[in-house]
């Protein structure tokens, strides 16, 4: 288990600061449902590198957590007492310190391409945060999952193979998958994306994406890492009743 | 000189497309008076790259634009065939290809820094466009000027030397430059955001700021590359009236 302390509580206002991650560890500051944290997590478990994972409560944050990212989001990466912010540049950041087995390609174009994919799928992100509005105005969900089909129809248009990486996935298959992973989620509650999460988001339609989605959760990486679906529901939950629990299945 | 026709005429809709640019060179596709195509342009200048520089009008673009960059905006790098887009991601992709002379650090955490640096300092990209909004609705001046002083204060608090880059601008310099020399622009005209021109953005509120405009503005890379502030007013001019002249100055 490369993630330690994946499902611990998440730390709060008036919680004791955690003493420093000793020289040459990595600590990676996570909150269990957020799909940019997940971005950085994911993107370890596939380096295999051995991680202590630090939950924190985005709701009522310790004072101490602004010292290491100046606006209290997550993910926030420690190393040799330092700090690296923002779920693009914690891979790259990874991949700079550990060269050898870079899932970013070496090849500058190749690079450049994976880092341009993972912009053009955040049309995923941005509808799927508008639907989440119809938790509390049901009256703009038919416009937001039109927005939503049309962001999975583009990226669906950007495969050329199985991955967005190729035959194997790279940077924006892992940037990418916390996104449609969402999407799945609130697929779960009845009747409110009508997509089918058997046969996600559906073959017939998103014959790539579908195939994608399939390959990426059977992934050791992914697939031991996650949370699983009943937690996932039980945090949707809370959101949607205005108190999101960010220990929600623990 | 580097940048080979940076003071030509937009092409717009209807215009040829050039010929493919010769395998090993570079061309950028420009606007004459876009921030975000300028932070590739001093790039190259600063890396010393010779470039052949083609304007795009962008409120009539020509149709073949498109095919070089999905949503016909500025900047995109061609080379070999290949096109870049992304004013952050041009700069990068250029150090990746000529990494001897790259301007970004070598150290991992020296590169995210700079990254990080850049991303921080988009407030004042955010605050200007928000400023702009003030030509036609004066009502919101106030309210907009004082978020750029906002923002201006808090790039003014992230400088440790003269530059982000330290001793010498690096990355989050040529990405912060074009937003900062966009502010001075609008600063010349009359009454409109109380910034003194010859001293700006001000010597005794933003002493670090101040003394890293005056130090970029010096710089051959930049000093031979920016558009004369004539023909920036010109284009202001146009813009504030609702037809904006990409050929403002020619």
């Amino acid at each position: 288990m490369t993630l330690k302390g994946l499902n611990t509580k998440a730390l709060k206002a008036g919680d004791p600061e955690p003493t420093a991650a000793p020289a040459g560890t990595f600590r990676l500051y996570n909150m269990r449902f957020c799909p940019w944290a997940e971005r950085a997590l994911l993107y370890v478990a596939r380096k295999g590198i051995d991680v202590e994972v630090v939950n924190i409560d985005l709701a009522a944050k310790p004072e101490w957590y602004f010292e290491k990212h100046y606006q209290g989001k997550v993910p926030t990466l420690e190393h040799n007492g330092k700090y690296v912010i923002e779920s693009s540049l914690i891979p790259q950041y990874l991949d700079d310190i550990l060269p050898e087995d870079s899932v970013l390609p070496k090849d500058p174009f190749e690079r450049v391409k994976q880092k341009i994919l993972s912009e053009k799928t955040l049309a995923i992100s941005s509808a799927f945060y508008g639907l989440v509005a119809a938790f509390k105005d049901p009256s703009v969900k038919e416009e937001k999952l039109g927005n939503l089909k049309k962001a999975l129809n583009d990226t669906e248009k950007l495969f050329e193979n199985t991955y967005f990486g190729g035959a194997e996935p790279s940077f924006a298959d892992y940037l990418t998958f916390p996104f449609v992973e969402r999407v799945w989620w609130v697929s779960h509650i009845e009747g409110f994306t009508g997509f089918n999460v058997k046969n996600f988001p559906c073959e017939k339609d998103y014959p790539h994406l579908t195939k994608w989605f399939n390959a990426m959760v059977s992934r050791p990486e992914i697939s031991k890492n996650i949370m699983p679906i009943e937690h996932a529901l039980a945090f949707l939950e809370s959101y949607k009743k205005g108190a999101a629990n960010y220990d929600a299945g623990l």
